[in-house]
């Protein structure tokens, strides 16, 4: 006497970390019926399948999408806008369409340009659980558990299926909460571009000396930590840092600004103001890591 | 029938993490005979000798260093030289020296400033382990073990100064290497010390801020890895920092140029130029953390 599954059929495209685990995740619950993928890469959808993920891999959009409950967008985010173009004229009245992209005014954008009067049917929406593994081997039914999603609803989002989303999210086990495009953008070239940024530029800078070599061998668990989102993958993270310049280039200036202060500091042997600034950060980073789990 | 231990009295300055982890290695390794410590506060000097840390507690620096195999200096980088002062007069013809200070140029000076005719019984070394705690509380036997520890030999060490302390720290379990100071200090100002300085200034960027409450809610696994050394203590981040100004200056001086041509790229929207950078610097991660065990 099982109650009958909140999601009859989802389609994904993306069959990758975040797609996959999705996907799993859902199945898991017990919440979904039948999930068919779409991929840029047929070894993909084959380990997909499987790694039982999909059901099906799909071939004809138009017909998948006219009788899904659900679609999730998860391809690499600069291919949003065409995935939205492929789907829009084929999506049944019940069809609810989210997506997992990092960045959201570029996405809400696409969404304004693409959806047309069904608008109301598109929830965007940013699962915060990234790994340095991707690929359709790293799904797992539990990667959002106790994991932030954030929904930024557009006005014109049906309560209806916002409700969807975040039904579907909270059904993978994470904490569901809701920005404004703009503000998640602002919040998240913070933290999460900038670093990723900054951690590029260090690897790089020092990957580019004649003595990279001696350098790396002395690089211990500082290092370590510091560059570990240096090994994200680029194509994925031009995409991000495109999407959101201008929110990442506000913070970039905010950061040079702030290294030029320790750059002062420095040069006048400031012993006390740099004292002051590691004092602040630490203390802020350790109340941040009491309050939680993983830190 | 077992041997003597290679060193029968060992007198430890500042018994922390650092001084307490190399006493608990050499007395696991049965290689020394009776350990003294110094320090600052009386509250560690107890528990170091509650935990085994120490034999005694040491009143007179002249008559426990005279007769010493070795002594390590392991207080906070500032304070070498005051320690440095007060040992030279008494040492014993026999008594090897050695620290373990994170930057070396500045403790080479102290040592020319204060050894004298003494100086072939120093040798300057950098254990490559840290952590995030600290405090005799923290020591462990095993803390060296497969670790690097970097000797920074003047050309007025005793060889067999050198080679009782590359044998003392081998005892602890560490891979010792050799490099001139200046070459240490230009290599951990780029591996170590900047890294914790830009760490140390995004959290102290983002600390500052009104909504720093709601930026903190959305940070997740990137940015605790990418902050988890602004978490190291203020006071010998900023002894460090002080003490290899010059080259530390001239890293971030190479690294705010990497920001500027990242900056460049962002502001023109050059997708390949910014793939490109993240390539380089994710292949170079890669490799580095493939020929480690731990990263």
């Amino acid at each position: 006497m099982s109650t009958p599954p909140r999601f009859a059929k989802l389609v994904v495209f993306g069959v990758g970390l975040i797609g996959g685990s999705f996907a799993l995740a859902l199945r898991a619950a017990g919440e979904v019926g039948e999930v068919v993928g779409f991929g840029r890469r047929l070894g993909s959808l084959t380990q997909a399948l499987e790694l039982g993920i999909l059901d099906r891999a799909g071939f004809n959009v138009g017909q998948e999408v006219s009788n899904a409950d659900l679609v999730l967008i998860a391809t690499p985010v600069g291919t949003t806008p065409e995935v939205m173009a492929r789907i829009v004229p084929c999506l049944g009245p019940q069809t609810v369409v989210t997506d997992a992209g990092s960045t959201k005014e570029d996405v809400v954008a696409a969404a304004r340009a693409h959806f047309g009067q069904r608008l109301g049917q598109f929830v965007p929406a940013h699962p915060i659980a990234g790994a340095e593994n991707s690929g359709a081997l790293a799904a797992r039914a539990d990667l959002y558990r106790h994991k932030q999603v954030v929904l930024t609803p557009l006005a014109e989002s049906d309560a209806a299926s916002v409700a969807r989303v975040r039904a579907a999210w909270e059904c993978c086990g994470a904490q569901v909460r809701e920005l404004s495009p703009a503000e998640h953008d602002r919040v998240f070239a913070a933290v999460s571009h900038l670093p990723h940024l900054l951690s590029f530029a260090l690897v790089h800078e020092l990957a580019r000396r004649d003595n990279r070599d001696l350098l790396f061998a002395f690089a211990a668990s500082g290092f370590r930590d510091f560059t570990r989102i240096a090994a994200s993958h680029p194509e994925m993270w031009r995409d991000i840092c495109l999407a959101n310049r201008g929110a990442l280039l506000d913070e970039l200036a905010r950061y040079q600004t702030q290294l030029d202060e320790l750059r002062d500091a420095l040069q006048c042997a400031d012993g006390a103001r740099l004292e002051t600034t590691f004092a602040v950060a630490r203390a802020a980073r350790r109340a941040w890591a009491e309050g939680r789990t993983d830190a």
